[in-house]
């Protein structure tokens, strides 16, 4: 299949694969066993932890039908290529974060993350209840796909910096790791971004091939280690507010499942996806403390910088305008995103800022 | 049984239960129809479509194995006599608020809510990680239950007023619905309280038979159309800052499904989870919008009402200290809270109140 010139007609690539999933062939017999192929490598702290966490919820649901086997980055195949391979069929699921495959589509920042986007909550409102997953659904079917939301690591940290940041003119020429739309604003402000595997990342910090890195927050960075390298950590960032993990199934190995089977990978992906951004939650607030024990400087970006992050992220999401399925995708997920903030604001904020008020006196 | 008795040896109780647990019977064989009963009217907005969320889902994962059927309340017990029906097996299963029976354990409240308590990312930060769900098993076990966290409405709003409030005092002699620990604490303000099952308030309301009512957030309180009977609403409230949903399975009935379907029973109660409360929050903002446009006041309370509430809520907590399942779960769930509430406040709440602040400006 030539991706690439489905993805200039992804409207009709869309009904092509609906066509072709009402042509669904009969289910397939007995016991299989699925292989599930992710962008993580082996125990990175939350990420693929969520992987294991699905395929044993699958495995064990199925009562036997299904066993699914977690293959980590490099195992079968390199933690960008996981798409691919799913798509064509050499592996049938994988667990990642869609915002590596922007190359493929770029409406895949929408179901990841798009900087000064959508928190859990307010992504949830609109993958569940206004639109969001049949949205993801036309552009997974362009590629073969199936794929569910299945994890959060919540909001992301700003990241690790050798110098602190005065200003949006310290990230002139500065070396950074940072995937995705995020990174192409980094690259506005003057910044040589790249894209780094999380597997990788460690090791160009300590080299100095780069200046700096986000990676996840206190809890996997902690693990991750960048603290040893250095001391300086904005918590807060701009570019993943809520960054959406995918399970993504290979369209005909999910057509081939029974209604029972399909529903039970529909709802691990759904338990997945609390249970990860709780699991990321509870531990980031305890790495932190040791964080700071350990003589890291815990930061906060000035407003000038926020300012500059905004308007940057606005000219990044507005590129690919011109693509329909993009412009539809955009119009529903911030017409979503205003609505939630507002209610969200109105009850959680006004709530959570009396009771920290009140507590805080008492 | 005799539940008092358990009551004052909660820890024997729990010891007592989980020797019979590891005694289970085998697995009950063939095709089975298991009876949901729900503290909830039919068709109640966001709770009932909850309760036939879970049973839908189980049904449809185990194949034909096990169908659920929804009996709401008054359609075989009514809505707080579930918790006794679950509990002596004349039902298999409720989904409801734990806070409807503190009566049988005043610990169920944090398993519902505490007034000042959790939101909903902090409740699931301790139910799944920090220890909560084994805090629930213990009280579950006294009543030979097995209960689940399965929904959450998000934050409730402070409710409907016939006058507006400028200060405590304006809670003296108030006839309010408020059910759980939220109600005796306005109790402590003066307040008379009424702890009326949904059903039944929008009579109440509108008889004059209670002056004001919390009910739910704008969507459901819409649906119930309490905005026909008095204009004031107030938006955040002190009383169910995230009040979890339960659904609690007789034990014995429990014990005899297979590893696979206790599976898909858990699975299915933390995919309903994030299901329900995106749910809610989805459809709070546009009926806060549509409630504003039919004539309703939306008001916040003034900071001398929140220093009153929390300093009554800080003495309604305390009361059940001397209970030592209840002073343990107690330590562990404001010992969590105080932590997630601390992360959320340095990631979530930094990023959108700059997200917030930086996109009005644009």
């Amino acid at each position: 299949m030539d991706r690439r010139s489905f993805l200039k007609n992804s409207a009709l690539g869309g009904t092509a694969a609906a066509a072709t999933a009402l042509a669904a062939p009969a289910y397939a017999q007995g016991k299989r066993t699925l292989t599930l192929v992710t962008t993580w490598g082996r125990g990175l702290a939350g990420v693929h932890d969520s992987a294991q966490y699905a395929a044993d919820m699958i495995t064990a649901m199925s009562d036997g039908d299904l066993t699914v086997e977690v293959k980590a980055a490099g195992e079968l195949v390199g933690a960008f290529e996981v798409f691919d391979a799913v798509s064509s069929g050499q592996a049938d699921m994988y667990h990642g974060v869609d915002y590596y495959f922007l190359g493929q589509h770029p409406a895949l920042s929408f179901f990841s993350n798009v900087p000064f986007g959508m928190t859990f909550q307010e992504f949830n409102n609109w993958y569940y209840h206004q639109g969001g997953q049949e949205l993801q659904d036309q552009v997974s079917e362009i590629f073969g796909l199936k794929t569910f939301a299945t994890g959060n690591t919540g909001p992301q940290s700003g990241g690790w910096f050798r110098k602190e940041i005065h200003g949006p003119e310290d990230f002139q020429g500065l070396k950074f790791r940072m995937p995705g739309q995020g990174g192409l604003v980094l690259g506005k402000l003057g910044a040589s971004v790249q894209n780094l595997p999380g597997s990788e990342v460690y090791q160009a910090l300590s080299s100095g091939a780069i200046d700096g890195t986000e990676w996840i927050g206190p809890w996997a960075d902690e693990k991750a280690g960048f603290q040893e390298i250095t001391k300086i950590y904005y918590t807060a960032g701009f570019h993943e507010s809520g960054p959406n993990l995918s399970l993504a199934m290979n369209r005909d190995v999910y057509d081939s499942l029974t209604p029972a089977q399909k529903q039970i990978v529909a709802q691990t992906a759904a338990a997945s996806n609390i249970w990860t951004m709780s699991l990321f939650m509870a531990n980031n607030a305890s790495a932190l403390q040791r964080l700071q024990a350990s003589g890291v400087k815990i930061m906060e970006f000035p407003d000038s910088v926020w300012d500059a992050f905004g308007k940057a992220s606005a000219e990044v999401i507005a590129e690919h305008m011109d693509d329909p399925l993009y412009a539809e995708i955009h119009d529903s997920y911030m017409s979503s995103m205003k609505s939630s903030a507002d209610w969200i604001q109105r009850s959680e904020g006004t709530y959570t800022q009396q009771r920290n008020r009140v507590m805080a006196a008492m």
